[in-house]
């Protein structure tokens, strides 16, 4: 324990005495050493599969899925290679000036970005987030701790390896990008309380790792959490487009974080949009979760699978082709349930009446509202950031889909002629 | 403890619920409520000064300029409404369009100024804190829980009453400002832990008020901290400029974070230069804590009080006419000492010489770097802010002097025609 502490605190200091030196290196250099990452990483090929083949081996008691989630091919270790070669050519936002102006007292003040200095990413996920996430920091020149799930810790330690014996090459600077070797839980909190090594932690997985983070963090916190999100089809809908929306936003990828979970219909079209929309959702099928007014209505359209709603359902993330629907009597009562329930995520209208659509996105709480488009959009990909470190469901620095920007801080510089006050 | 628990929980559900009416105001509307406060609180004077006896009253254990600093007038309390009003016309920050484009799928993004929604303010200071912070939240539209020292407790209480009373007659919420009504330190706790209904807690107070929510906060902390701030004489420095510029930092106002508490002096010239900043420093009288190669240069000029400096001196915050002074023989060394002891506050470098200055203000990584200027600088009204709930020393969203700007969050609008994914 006291050992795992002092290791711990160590990669911290050697982080932190990273990150002074990344935050010296220009753009190109950056760029060059992240080309040099990513044939780090196909060089290490064999490496990397002879690892891997350690955790799938011992991933038995792994259902199929998780295992291929697991599983390093060729193929992926050049998707990831890839995927940082594209991160190189991003442009960087570090330097940019937000804000120049001169004050009455003659000094000269800049406004302008920086890197954040020691990032922490604690994930649960297959081993290509280990790469994702170290290059967006470095390219915003952040040292990264890396803590992955204890299934990949092998092809991690390999990866984190190779990226920075790649990177070395170019000019990254030792211990740039560091992992965390150890699968004792007792890291998290270890890494949490070391507020004075670490600027912030991204935690990515779910909530007993998340609610680990937050309730011990000493330090920001930017959560990508629950995604409970709402389509509201309005009185005044395009009944065509709310069928294609909520198709969409409940079945193109239920899994993710920005499909809807919840359908709220408007009493008025209410029989004629449910008449539409349950038949579609039947063919997946779609298991539906009614409200009584709403269950009434799709039993009297022979509906099934269908089932009584509680409270519970309008809180419920399903991640899977379950949707819980509500009949609503107007707007205010369907942003109400979105404030009482909801996750502040993604949060769509569908309406033809402009001054609905206005109150909706002025009242609605939520990252990402919409007027006649899918939930599915929230994505650093459809928002053209270029790249994504996560969702922030947080209010404070980040919101919203993170690209390279959220990665970043500032600072102000003063110019002044021998001004005191 | 379980009452306790339940009434502070009951103080943020109401403040959640104030946050919501709160979002939906104009800055016209605004305004009208601010000047409706800052009437209400000239028309309770009288109760103003009859719950201020009560804390004078209680405060006899006190010195003169503590009392001093609880006590209200008439006058004081007209200066804080004269403040509110100024509040009232400053810009509104909220619904500024940060960025607007559409992406190659069709739909328009727009980044939004939002509140962040309700806001916790902790500090321990003189009752005008209670009306400066609460109008700051409310002018950019977030609703906000007040904890206040204990020595203050029934003039922050007549104060907030004063306030929502008064705002009440132009339309302000129920319960958009509310003060914690107890003296019980437990309740810090709670709130801090109370991550549902506050978005963000500011500190403002000593080192143990700000451990004890940083302890056990579940929620963003924006920490006004430490400042330990250094001034770097160059060897290419303007000597007379630098006289100015150390004179200012240390000693127009040394009580306050942005006040220099380190004094390092390239080796070239720490002669000539302490020789002119002695005298200068000894009328007031600045006591100095030098290491050896300064303490000798000083006890050779015959200054006094001297005393040599140790590690601890490197690392205080004195907030007082004391100062630490060392030699250091690069620009090197001078950004070493900063990163290892100082506080990243505000630091400065004196030098002629541009490319030095430049390097400096890249490479030092403090809230706000200078080129021949004071220290003294960093303060909202000095950034041309109008308004300064405080000064930030985190690195997340927000960094230095912090004004209305930084009381807000964003979020997305996206307008469509019916895209889907």
């Amino acid at each position: 324990m006291k050992a795992l502490e002092s290791s711990i605190l160590e990669i911290g200091v050697r982080a932190r005495a990273a990150s002074r030196e990344l935050a010296k290196l220009s753009s190109a250099k950056k760029s060059e050493i992240l080309q040099a990452m990513a044939s780090g990483l196909v060089a290490e090929t064999d490496a990397l599969l002879r690892a891997n083949a350690q955790d799938v081996a011992r991933a038995e008691g792994l259902n199929k899925a998780a295992i291929d989630r697991l599983r390093l091919t060729p193929e992926r270790i050049a998707g990831m290679a890839k995927g940082i070669r594209q991160v190189a050519d991003l442009k960087d936002p570090v330097g940019e000036i937000l804000r120049e102006w001169t004050q009455p007292s003659g000094i000269q003040i800049t406004k302008i970005r920086t890197p954040i200095g020691v990032i922490g990413i604690i994930y649960e996920s297959r081993p290509n987030v280990t790469s994702d996430a170290a290059v967006l920091c470095l390219k915003t020149g952040n040292a990264v701790i890396l803590r992955g799930g204890s299934e990949a810790i092998s092809s991690n330690l390999a990866i984190a390896s190779a990226l920075q014996t790649g990177g070395a090459k170019a000019g990254l600077p030792e211990h740039s990008v560091q992992l965390v070797p150890t699968t004792d839980r007792e890291a998290v909190r270890i890494l949490a309380q070391m507020d004075e090594f670490l600027d912030v932690i991204i935690p990515r997985g779910g909530h007993s790792l998340i609610e680990n983070v937050v309730s011990h963090a000493r330090m920001p916190v930017i959560k990508h959490y629950h995604g409970v999100c709402h389509v509201y089809v309005d009185k005044r809908a395009n009944l065509d487009m709310a069928l294609d929306i909520a198709l969409n936003a409940k079945c193109q990828r239920p899994g993710v974080c920005n499909a809807m979970e919840t359908l709220l219909v408007h009493r008025e079209i209410a029989p004629a949009f449910l008449a539409r929309v349950a038949p579609a959702f039947q063919k997946y099928p779609v298991e539906m979760r009614a409200d009584p007014e709403a269950f009434q209505l799709l039993a009297d359209l022979g509906y099934e699978p269908l089932g009584p709603a509680d409270e519970t359902s309008w809180r419920t993330e399903y991640l899977d082709l379950i949707l819980s629907v509500r009949v609503v009597g107007s707007l205010e009562e369907a942003v109400a349930h979105m404030e009482t329930y909801g996750s502040h995520h993604s949060d769509a209208i569908v309406t033809e009446d402009a001054d609905v659509a206005a109150q909706f996105l002025r009242e609605v709480d939520s990252a990402t509202v919409y007027w006649n488009a899918s939930t599915r959009f929230t994505d650093g990909g459809e928002f053209g950031f270029g790249a994504e470190i996560g969702i922030s469901t947080d209010k404070l620095h980040a919101r919203g889909p993170m690209g390279l920007e959220e990665l970043t801080s500032y600072k102000y510089l003063i110019r002044g002629t021998g001004q005191v006050r």
